[in-house]
């Protein structure tokens, strides 16, 4: 029998569980939940119901595992607890600073009613934060690193189209190569923030805007933008629908450290991510964690979890005994 | 109070262990076990105890895990069973053929006794299994890629050793940079074995020895030469100590996957190894799962456990607020 999945919130992430549903046989998508008229919302899976986000609660017994695809700020900080109620739930809760908060929410209401809550599921917070976990664990005497990109910041994006003038951008992530090899070289650096990362930004202007003074908005926008080198380039609205409509990031954790009586080996454990598509590369971990929600719950398991508490062998449509043979 | 831990076989291997549970401060080596005579065992822990393995028996109740760091052909499929009796353990068992008979073997006297046994921790198996699984679980649809090196390995450096006239001998295995660029690309290339690594060797011939023979038989030693491009090196005694007494290895573990509803992104996710030591860095992952047998085994676990059984939060000095506040 397959695990079967609802979707809460049907954007790009919402869609991109749909489509990792679509790659795991023992998976199937039972029903959307959304907030918009579920009349005006076409889902790409044949047959599965669209249903308004107030007739969730009277699903709970068709849904194994439902996934919130809301945003940190103002949606999942309310629906995760409120949802774990009825359900067992994955969320991508990703604003680092009020996990803590966060999760003792989703803990009291899990387990209150017998669920599990899976939070901040996806790369950063997510496998970053796993490879991060492994990398100290291991080399309990050494320093950790993280650079993104290159991609797409949605926050940085926004924050230009909000300059006056400014019709539509789109902001790169660029890590600084020559940081990444010194890291690498087991040299230890330290770095400001600026010699970690650049900011490459496409922006299309309104006609007749003062394209001086909207590159220097940018370039002076406090913590945005101050502190990093940033490119701007002014392009046409053709230009940027055209060269950079996707959703592309990445980026490297790394790990180095030093080992031996004397502290004479140097180590570097390097994890990186390069994603044609953020949503849909957080949309497929986030789906082998719902396995691992369904599995856990049937052993029992109750409880707000995180990636830290998930043993690796729950993610994986494979046995136990299959898993040894075929990947240890 | 510290995790008393006890090394079963003093060799490289056990060595690393002791110089990594210097670096982790809730640890504290409680004694040493030895095939040879004791007293000819110097450790680098001062007031430590060298016994004979005989005696470990009657230190249970002294040792919260003993970690045994035996060779995989002959020493560890019987010592693991055996210890598991009387002890939480960890071991190396890297016969990738044999594991399920290991893990079973293992999984019995351990439930018989209610005791832990981790097997198959280092790197590969170990590190590099988790990386090949969390990639499959993310990434359904795609492929899998591991390369090793550059590092010594010790199976071919005994096989050029064995050949008459040689008297010393290292080997490096070293990946195909064009290999793991094409992996790099999402191009889902297919490798023939020649094609993804190749091997050097630094050989130390003795006096008159006939070095084209040598040199031939090394590239055509079946299974450990012959299907690999292969370079020879003579050097002196001198030469080979100065320039290749160092162990070092490490890899890449590549899964590359496609998501989208058309599959029409693709994604890489890469871990890789650079170690200065490989005894010491797997040392330094035995070490971390030891503290998980302790923390699993005061919860009540029994039985085998592999790298896939032990969440993450296990292998950590730290509790789960602090891990979620700090990596998350």
């Amino acid at each position: 029998m397959s695990i079967r999945i609802g979707i809460l919130g049907y954007g790009n992430l919402g869609r991109g569980v749909e489509c990792a549903i679509k790659n795991n046989p023992d998976m199937e998508l039972v029903a959307v939940f959304t907030r918009r008229n579920p009349d005006s919302v076409k889902i790409l899976t044949e047959n599965v119901p669209v249903y308004s986000v107030d007739e969730a609660p009277s699903k709970k017994d068709d849904i194994d595992v439902l996934i919130l695809c809301g945003g940190s700020a103002t949606d999942l900080p309310v629906q995760t607890p409120e949802y774990v109620k009825c359900f067992n739930v994955v969320d991508s809760f990703d604003t680092h600073a009020k996990i803590p908060e966060h999760f003792a929410n989703v803990d009291k209401v899990a387990k209150e009613n017998g669920n599990i809550g899976i939070i901040s599921v996806g790369w950063d917070p997510g496998m970053f934060s796993i490879s991060r976990m492994y990398g100290n664990a291991i080399l309990n005497n050494g320093s950790d690193y993280t650079f993104w990109g290159k991609g797409v910041s949605q926050g940085h994006s926004d924050a230009i189209r909000r300059i006056d003038g400014v019709k539509d951008a789109k902001q790169y992530t660029i890590p600084v190569e020559s940081a990444l090899e010194a890291v690498r070289s087991g040299s230890n650096p330290e770095f400001t923030t600026r010699e970690k990362h650049t900011r490459e930004c496409f922006v299309v202007a309104e006609d007749g805007a003062d394209l001086p003074r909207i590159e220097n908005e940018i370039k002076t926008m406090p913590n945005y933008f101050d502190q990093y080198d940033t490119t701007v380039h002014f392009i046409s609205e053709e230009e940027l629908k055209r060269d950079h409509s996707g959703i592309p990031h990445g980026g490297f954790v790394i790990r180095t450290g030093k080992t031996g009586w004397n502290n004479e080996n140097n180590h570097v454990i390097e994890y990186s991510l390069k994603l044609d598509s953020n949503p849909e590369f957080t949309a497929s971990v986030i789906v082998a964690y719902a396995r691992a929600a369904y599995k856990m719950s049937k052993e029992g398991m109750t409880g707000c979890k995180t990636v830290f508490d998930v043993a690796p062998a729950y993610l994986c449509l494979q046995d136990n005994a299959e898993l040894r043979a075929k990947f240890l």
